[in-house]
């Protein structure tokens, strides 16, 4: 199996969509741009929604949905949003088929077309805050701390298996408050909840930062972000939280009254993290030999396979090892496949990046042990089978806190501190990764810089010291360093 | 609070509307026929997600997810299905929009029309089983035993929330098996799997039987139902398991290779049940103070008031108590609003179905008791703070038990009977609720029945008893009683 991957080296491109494939995560489907998320794949995103979810109700969030379907001139009420998402998006114009006259198939019954055109939601503001406006009437109606977990419609010319998809699922948090800094705390707290997602769960190190204006999400006063360096080098923008000001209340007139009996416009948050953050879980870990998942997030913590074959006294071992591993909360699957031999189980499982294998053979078990290996370093060892639920939940612990430090090692080999633009070019050409660097602090450079190198200001770091300097590109004084990159 | 809801007796449909809305279940929307799923809505769908979930993957299957579009001509490929589902559905044309030239708003950009049309899908089957092509190619990949959370769009002209809206949450499982007989077997667990979740967890009870061959779902072979009784004595179909027979699979061309290496297509079922149970919950238990909520589904199943209001020995108190609570696993909120009165907040957690309220008082803690009301039978009663928890545990399941039998004896004393046709009707006319009665087995006769009365056959009963007996309408010989009822 392994060998029908392609090495990063070899193409980085072509090696993630090997094992996208190879470890079952998703497929193509008949429809552009659509992919189908496969069992395995679903799992690791439904471990992250318990996750996330879990992490949201903490925080005083609740649950809601809210239609699919937005009417188009809703798209048009916030000036900015429009811009943003009412471009490439699937329209409904209709609400029937009929049988087509001359016989063959089905067609467009053109007596059926809608009055107005229904947009399939590329993200939920309007529809929401539309239905807000009802919701809200007075400050204790505030503040309205709304999540709702959904799939979205973005028509996108150039798609790839999770991280860029013309469907994806996603959440989407769509507060409401009273005053400006409530709200803008709102978005700082879930910033600052992805980024503890990112590390603690995902094992993938982020930068925390805004967004320059440029970058910002459409109707956003202030979009937060966290960016991950993938293994080719690039940024992944990994999720946002925005500071919506009153933008969307004027556009949809939520008005609520004070305690004073003021008529005041509501402050709002939105925020989402989607199916992306599995692709940036692949291409954050994996390696030529196939997927590498964190255990924290990983659908089978621990395969058990049975050498040379499932023989009667090793299941039973087996069994008694998975009730303990289980009683720990570990998940656990045992290999009883008579029909394939144990290198090409190996092989599979690596593949499909299962944390740790536990191997048990007869010459083993009269040891009172078991062979372990983890998938992260490819180490074996062997371990006694007294106390081997806590051994094994001390490895699971260790691999997580492994994935995380390297992947954190990878990105401070791959940040650099840069002060002119010829080096800046050269070390996005060569080496890649994140370029930290002076800038003077205008949209116009920006772009230019973009133009010019394709990189992007992925954010202005929240831990960004006060530091002199002069802008890469046009030499303007500076009065602190941004984070570049070439991003997904 | 409570005064403001309609009678049942008064207007049945005015009070289910009345329920949904000052309970906060949903909301209607912008959008023609969609629904806003409020938090208390939607927490009740997430524990009944939560638990069928769980009886899903202890049955064997997983989720993934496909796409929410199905090209058109999919549509046609199964003869049956496309005339159940190809009719009232939302059409994507378009997949751009664009500043109208005029200057207003967004127009539909006419340069991006869609080659073929996408389908918002109505259910999943053609888009899964044109998947299932490429998934299985010999025994060795069956059964595939795959469900999916989705939301579903169907153009319905006359909607009620949760009952009957275009757009609703499901779940729909689509399973690929070797042979004919697993395929029925499998319709069949899923089947009883509903009906064990609906009597109990929702103390629904159900009648589980099969579709006649005019109500079955288009594209099955066999259709299971199970049909439970709503409080206007009308029918609601409740939980649908298809068996496809080979359908899908010959229309989609998913063949497998035998163990004997031959080419056999594959045998399929399907199976879903929607955001509809949870109008099916309202509509069974809840009277006329508002909504009644079985314990096991309830997102709030305790509620502790401090009376005459939340002084800071009372509120102690009750954080001992709500601790206790929780470590058996109730659900438990405190109530420290100083601005109501502790009538009103009654009325108001009557109105939300709270299965349980708790009222401490000075004087009660002084006795070391609380006051117990249950939701279901309106009755107060003095409870040792000693032994609290384990008390309320009781008084849960309890309160779960008698929502079951309550309904029970509420379908036993409206099912009927009937041995003739004007009994029949005077019987569905002004008794409603179940009919017991002999059909001729054909379906001119069913239709026959629809077209002068309305009520259809919602199924034949699993548990039909062989009895010879002449068919109601026609006097043709019958071997077995069905089920009539008008429905949902």
């Amino acid at each position: 199996m392994a060998k029908e991957i392609t090495t990063r080296e070899e193409n980085y491109s072509q090696w993630y969509s090997d094992i996208i494939k190879k470890a079952g995560l998703a497929d193509h489907s008949a429809v552009r741009g659509c992919m189908v998320i496969k069992p395995t794949g679903y799992a690791i995103w439904e471990n992250m929604k318990a996750q996330l979810d879990k992490m949201f109700k903490e925080t005083g969030h609740v649950n809601a949905y809210f239609p699919l379907f937005i009417p188009k001139s809703f798209l048009s009420k916030e000036a900015d949003h429009v811009e943003g998402f009412a471009k490439e998006c699937a329209v409904v114009t209709h609400h029937r088929l009929m049988n087509n006259p001359n016989g063959s198939g089905v067609v467009v019954d053109p007596t059926a077309k809608l009055e107005e055109e229904l947009i399939v939601r590329p993200t939920s503001e309007t529809i929401i805050w539309n239905t807000y406006r009802d919701w809200i009437q007075s400050y204790r109606d505030l503040p309205l701390l709304i999540n709702q977990w959904a799939n979205v419609v973005r028509w996108e010319m150039r798609t790839r298996p999770f991280l860029r998809t013309a469907e994806f699922l996603w959440q989407e948090g769509h507060t409401a408050h009273a005053t400006k800094e409530e709200a803008l705390e709102e978005s700082q707290m879930i910033h600052e909840l992805y980024a503890r997602f990112a590390e603690d769960y995902m094992a993938m190190p982020v930068i925390k930062g805004a967004k320059t204006a440029n970058e910002r999400f459409a109707g956003a006063v202030e979009t937060y972000t966290i960016e991950a360096l993938m293994q080719d080098k690039k940024a992944l923008q990994a999720g946002t939280s925005h500071f919506l000001g009153q933008n969307f209340a004027k556009a949809f007139e939520v008005k609520y009254l004070t305690k004073e009996n003021k008529e005041e416009f509501v402050w709002a948050s939105s925020w989402g993290v989607s199916t992306r953050l599995v692709g940036g879980l692949v291409m954050t870990h994996s390696d030529d030999q196939g997927l590498v998942l964190p255990p924290k997030l990983a659908p089978t913590q621990v395969v058990i396979v049975p050498i040379p074959k499932p023989l009667p006294e090793l299941l039973e071992a087996a069994d008694k090892i998975a009730a303990e591993l289980k009683d720990k909360g570990i998940s656990v699957k045992i290999d009883k496949d008579e029909t394939k031999r144990p290198g090409f189980k190996f092989a599979e499982y690596e593949m499909k990046g299962i944390p740790v294998r536990i191997g048990i053979g007869p010459r083993d078990l009269a040891k009172n042990e078991v062979e372990v290996a983890r998938r992260d370093t490819k180490e074996k060892s062997s371990a006694s089978l007294d106390g081997l639920g806590g051994y094994i939940q001390n490895l699971l612990d260790e691999i997580q806190n492994n994935l995380f430090n390297k992947a954190k090692q990878f990105r401070a080999d791959h940040t650099t501190s840069v002060d002119d633009y010829g080096t800046f070019k050269e070390v996005l050409e060569n080496k890649g990764g994140f370029i930290s660097a002076h800038w003077d602090g205008t949209s116009e450079t920006e772009k230019a810089i973009k133009e010019d190198t394709t990189a992007t200001i992925r954010c202005i770091p929240n831990d960004q010291e006060r530091e002199d300097g002069v802008c890469v590109k046009t030499g303007k004084p500076s009065k602190g360093r941004v984070i570049f990159a070439k991003a997904y």
